[in-house]
């Protein structure tokens, strides 16, 4: 029983903030839930959309006080900084464009920062908002939320152990299908919109993810890319379908395909990496498992907290092993590892933490912009710079 | 994206008492988690432990105020009931026996109940707790936890819809393997005690959720059964293995396994549903999608929050299809369909509701009592009754 | 490479007659399959069909010489019987009635039978016949074929090794849907005629499959059981579907499910046994791996020909591991080994076998009379006499 | 019941020869086994090694006639041609850089050609042979056996309709594991060893398999294409590992994945095609079922002889749904319609085919050729010239 290991950690709540995540959006209920989840948060402020009404009404949905709905962002930064018993951190999950002038406004004033990905949606700003982060006193933490599942934490943990000798293969992808046809929801709309979401398209969205994952298991960075995106509906200004072929600089090879029309495909997110040793296998709409093969014996099904997982990973999961944990677990954990993280920093204290940050964000959004100039040049190699 | 429909029903949370769920309990920290999860409930007051140091300590550990932790239910629903702010609702999470006498102290006093499973250990506490109900103003709920499934309720509906044709042959099966040997914590001591647990071992604690399963998917009850079980792990007192035949009133016909020793399975609850026209095939275990067959048609993989889905289950599940929700989130549905209902109630409303009550927890021990004089009987037919 | 294995051991092919099998037969195509793959037998000689004309039509499709093409059995055991170069080996295909008088008047004349199952129609005749098989001096062979699937053979291997500990508990199943509605054909008709089939409809079809499967993984043999069948199909005279609890001599218990009436079942052949010390889990339908659990450690994928394999059943393997096998592959393994025991009776000398023989048929007619015996009575429990 | 279809269709077995395949060897057998399997061909003679000891031994290990075996092709060839009832067909399966020289002395004798593939070790012997075969009136046909997969077929069907719309994106990979370290047996070797494999390592022995089915499931052609190759186990002199990003003339783009350094993969073959209006996916190592989803609408498996095939390729499979087939049959599906070809044309008459020939084995050397110059370029894009 791994449940106690959770709560035992609960104290006072970090009273929290968010920007974005108002009426119809997505990713901003996802981000409540897995603050809750643990009881390691207090939503106490927002600044829920762009648009003052709409923030208005989603604010007093959410239950939040009259005083702590605010109609920008700006605002709430500055109010809630020198109010006493003001946000202690800020949840920032707006559109792409928005995370580094959004950002910067809460380091600046020492609120600790957990954004969504990817970091910004230019290379510039990434830059700009590392600059930002390091000169702040406050934590930035970002969501690549599948690196917060429990096997992918057993994942990570068998190839730095050796378990599958030097990394020769990584194979990953993201497949979605969602965008098959032309589509005018909100989340499609921003996703699709250069200006927006940035010059990435699938490769942004989702493509990122599957980068950041593949380095996040295996401890990698890739050196340089040549990419071939696709831009299969008519009328669509961002790629939504790409082959990438990577090169790492430890000599392991790669190949990462993300599309967002492929039909019959969810989200679809797989990794696969082989060593000198052995392989694994991991599948996200499944992630309770991971089959790992030593080679020249039989494959094994790992399960979340069975008999295979690894002990120092009990604190990612609150349930037995069989039954299923999912998405919003997964996405918990960061929030719960970010929790630990900021009251230690409060103590003065420093824990080790998996949560990503700044630098990684900084490495999938020089992924993307390596990707669309490779593309742009006929799928020439390009460094990651 | 179905997550507004959760969150937009948020007013004011419940207050929540507890009574069980202290430090080394398991089902009370999941309760917690689901009580969190949509928001809907604050837990606010517990007797979380029969031993009154574990009650404070466990009371305290979860930031309960002092005045609000008690050493015995009947001093918590005394007190509460009496309070300005006092708990509106209580979740009974300890070993069986207790729950009758919990349940029916707060029931008196007309404060809402969420009980665990299966309702008693004796069918004669059953009968005086369903009486006890029935007298009460207050509603009582019962954590069948599987039932909150969207995919279950998805099955349900096809039956209903009579996608299946008249059902023919159900086959239920719920296999563990955590009791393959003698086990020496908590979690296994009262699970195999019969003053605690009941008559019931693995019938009592698990072949009563593939039972109820099976006839919240069907509509069907059994009207009699044949049961013949097992104990295989020598000195332990009550079941660790069963096999039951049933009938059904309509003339379908089921076999029910439940086991705690079969090795390689963790939680592998798993239903499946015959009728004149299709099949249906749903695991626990990967319980985001959902096979049906219509007969003579290739088999469709329905997925929580796919294209297959019936739009008239939003409500039941929070993030897009293809990122998996679990355990947590298929009880934390029934969580927050209780509280609509509370709501409503307290409103002087009624809202049609899907979560188990006390006839689905009379019907589940009749199931164990019918099941232990079988197997006494070697497994000679019993009426349910 | 194991291929070798399989081809190294070809010498002159065994001259091969068959009994059943002509136009619209399904299972005679099948025995020729098996019987050519290894290149062990030549058919030459056929009473194909109780129609003599379409016995005649049928041997010459099949390219027998016009002597050699039989308008009876009787006939062909006589006079092949006689005939320099005559058959050494007779494939019985027929509907299940004519088992025993067929079997018989080869076995008198010393021609080795290969015989499909079940042995017969009913008990009376299968005890007979078990007299015949002792009084002759030829070998007799029933096709109980799945025993012939490498990953059986290895599972049983396990059992054998005591990897699994004491056997507890048997799980097996055999469900189809193909008769979900009354069909018309040659299959469907003689299946649900019991003066040809015999009393079992279901359960001698398949359920003595399923039975037989058990049997032969875990070395053990029921001692009672009690069934329940049903005929859902109005107006079919034979059980369509049947729920058998089992009790083996060991103390080791089961449940046998078969069905012809489940949608989405094609041959859904499903077997799993748990010991004290781990459980195994294997399905026909993909059926070149198993699933193998020690208690305590990661379930174990071993495939056919892959690392985990007996080196041991190398012979019963053709193409090398990743590269599936089926029915036809494991249905061959029982020709070829009959083939191998044929050429060593004839050469005086004894081999191992694992082909199932009289006493494995006699078991099975058993099973299937059981079952109708425990049914007519209430599902009492009945013994295996 | 399919298995009619395919033995009605026997007449007089095919007399058939065969080049290399002795013993050691791996592929030898599978075709001996695949021309067996539905009775239509006869092996008569053979050269069956370059080794004349090993020829005569092996040949006389295969009940051949002593005149009837060869120490080599040439001789083989010469002799059969000019002798009344000599081969009318004959086998090649020899390493790759004998292929050319073999084939082209039995076409330039009429005598109809069966090879293994690769068509050639080079792309000039590619272009020869080609040559060859337009010259001769015998008929060439290539196994690329994996198209001889009945759901292999109805996914070209599916294609063909229409139900996947305009193909936008293929994923097709092939990852083994058997060369993850070095190997010393006579298949690693000659597989590694550029003069007898030709300059493609992985790429040539399997991912020109990869690239033909995603091309016979299509219907497309790669125009071009950027391959990263990679040696990953010291001292082999060709690529054991492949990416490959295509491009095709109507637009679509796919990615090919080729390796024998993945430990956990046996032979896992797997194609993944996506249009406008659906997608299906398909695993070689399961290959009876095809996954098939129309977009919007709930995935469907479609199974081997199940209600989804279509009714018109009742001619590929031998046995009922849910009794598995598999790489044999795949295979020997194609020798059956060889044979089906071989008799038309002897008949005068001409049947439609979908047997790979000297077009496909063109494109397949085209295929290799390129992704080695691509590569040796830093995965420049190459025409396929």
């Amino acid at each position: 029983m791994t449940t106690d290991a959770t709560e035992a950690r609960v104290d006072r709540p970090i009273r929290l903030g968010m920007v974005g995540g108002g009426k119809d959006a997505f990713i901003g209920a996802v981000h409540r839930i897995a603050a809750r989840l643990d009881g390691r948060y207090e939503l106490v402020a927002g600044a829920l959309s762009s648009s003052p009404e709409k923030a208005q009404e989603s604010g007093r949905a959410l239950g939040l006080k009259d005083d702590r709905i605010y109609d920008s962002f700006e605002e709430m930064a500055k109010r809630e900084a020198r109010l006493k018993g003001g946000i202690e951190a800020v949840a920032i999950v707006t559109p792409n464009h928005v995370h580094y002038p959004a950002a910067k406004a809460f380091l600046k004033r020492n609120i600790h920062v957990i954004c969504d990905k990817p970091l910004t949606s230019t290379l510039a700003d990434a830059k700009k908002l590392a600059k930002a982060a390091e000169a702040s006193e406050a934590l930035f933490f970002l969501t690549h939320n599948y690196t917060g599942y429990p096997m992918i934490r057993q994942a990570r943990q068998l190839v730095e152990e050796g378990a599958l000798g030097k990394i020769r293969v990584i194979q990953v992808e993201y497949p979605q299908d969602w965008l098959t046809v032309e589509q005018h929801n909100k989340q499609a709309e921003w996703r699709t919109d250069p200006a927006r979401s940035g010059l990435g398209g699938s490769v942004g969205d989702i493509g990122t993810h599957a980068y950041n994952l593949a380095c996040f298991v295996t401890g990698l960075t890739a050196s340089s890319l040549a990419a071939d995106l696709q831009c299969f509906v008519p009328g669509r200004q961002v790629d939504d379908n790409g082959h990438v072929m990577l090169r790492f600089d430890s000599g392991a090879r790669g190949l990462l395909w993300c599309s967002q029309v492929a039909p019959g495909n969810e989200n679809n997110l797989k990794l696969r990496v082989y060593g000198e040793k052995g392989g694994l296998e991991w599948h996200q709409e499944n992630p309770n498992s991971l089959i790992f093969t030593p080679f020249g014996e039989a494959a094994r099904i790992i399960t979340r907290g069975g008999a295979g997982m690894s002990a120092s990973l009990a604190s990612t999961t609150r349930i037995p092993p069989g039954h299923p944990e999912g998405y919003l677990e997964g996405f918990a954990n960061l929030y719960t590892e970010a929790a630990d993280q900021i009251r230690a920093h409060q103590a003065g204290k420093q824990v080790a933490s998996l949560v990503p940050g700044i630098e990684e964000g900084l490495s999938g959004v020089r992924f993307i912009d390596a990707c669309v100039r490779s593309s742009a040049k006929n799928a020439a190699w390009m460094q990651l710079e």
